[in-house]
């Protein structure tokens, strides 16, 4: 970046440094903030030192908040019998925008993968042992992804609670809403046919 | 942007302001920041902060600087009488970038567009022909983007210095390096043609 002047080359090369940004949008992207409105810049600046500063991981679910504990472990109108465990806080947000899910979540902060050498003792499972311990749960939903690794991760999960008589499910596999048999590869088909409902 | 911590949603939000960065982008970038060690992060922040807040334009040449006069056109070692007009200040840098250019520069940050409104007092033209009778200067490169904008203003730029003797030239078009003459556009050839060089 030595044709920049530094202030400029060195917020290239920390934007270059973002996941899928490479050097050509970094490049772009630091001119565009250049060209911003100087309050515009120092909002994206503070959101950023505030967001890394004030989030935090909630001590009961291990998702991304704010507050401890989050927003939706302290709110007194879910349903705490019901724990949704998913791999990410991501997956967390993506299950709040279906709006009909009521009850609690676990986030895992990863999957078992013995290829990448992650094994039970390396995502947050411990602390779901002790919750289902400690309070009155009725059933705990598996919303792993559908890939080998969340599999793998819901199958352990399954084994390990199944003998405490809670309740355990699994999202179902299928074709997607919208989505095309013709286009629809084998596995989730077959996993389609294996899951159809009596109508 | 409501399943998510106050925080962590506007990070989202002023994330996604940014060109060519969505919602999901954002929603990526913003978890990858929150992953970050906070060295890391306040080191984004600041270099935004620090960038906007730094940088200016170089009242000689137009170019982004963090220094006024910019270090180009304060740099001794740089052949004062000869000017590369270019469009904006990555066109310096790219410039910049082949090593071989030794001279000054002048920045228009944009070109004549009858099409969208830009007429020649619209760009920065006046501050080049005030460097042109202040200095003594021998050639005046006109490097404005080869499409019907860059060509236009280019045009306007060389028949308004012509009249003062100074020389005026025009980077050439052709196939570029590397390119294939098969996929070349018809203008591209012909100019390429056109512009052929006895050997």
């Amino acid at each position: 970046m030595k044709h920049y002047a530094k202030p400029l080359g060195k917020l290239i090369t920390e934007l270059s440094r973002l996941p899928g940004i490479g050097g050509k949008t970094a490049q772009r992207l630091a001119f565009h903030i250049l060209s911003m409105e100087e309050k515009e810049a120092m909002a994206l600046s503070e959101a950023i030192a505030d967001a890394k500063k004030s989030m935090t991981y909630c001590s009961v679910c291990g998702n991304l908040t704010d507050a401890d504990p989050c927003a939706v472990c302290s709110d007194p109108a879910r349903d705490s019998s019901l724990i949704c465990v998913v791999e990410t806080p991501k997956d967390v947000a993506a299950m709040e925008r279906i709006r009909e899910y009521n009850g609690l979540y676990h986030v895992l902060h990863g999957a078992i993968s013995p290829m990448e050498g992650i094994g039970p003792e390396d995502i947050n499972l411990k602390q779901l042992i002790i919750r289902l311990q400690q309070n009155d749960v009725r059933e705990v939903i598996l919303a792993t992804n559908p890939n080998i690794e969340g599999e793998a991760t819901a199958m352990y999960i399954a084994r390990l609670i199944k003998p405490s008589g809670i309740k355990v499910s699994r999202i179902a596999h299928g074709i997607p809403v919208g989505g095309d048999l013709e286009y629809a590869d084998e596995v989730t088909l077959l996993k389609a046919v294996e899951g159809r409902r009596e109508l």
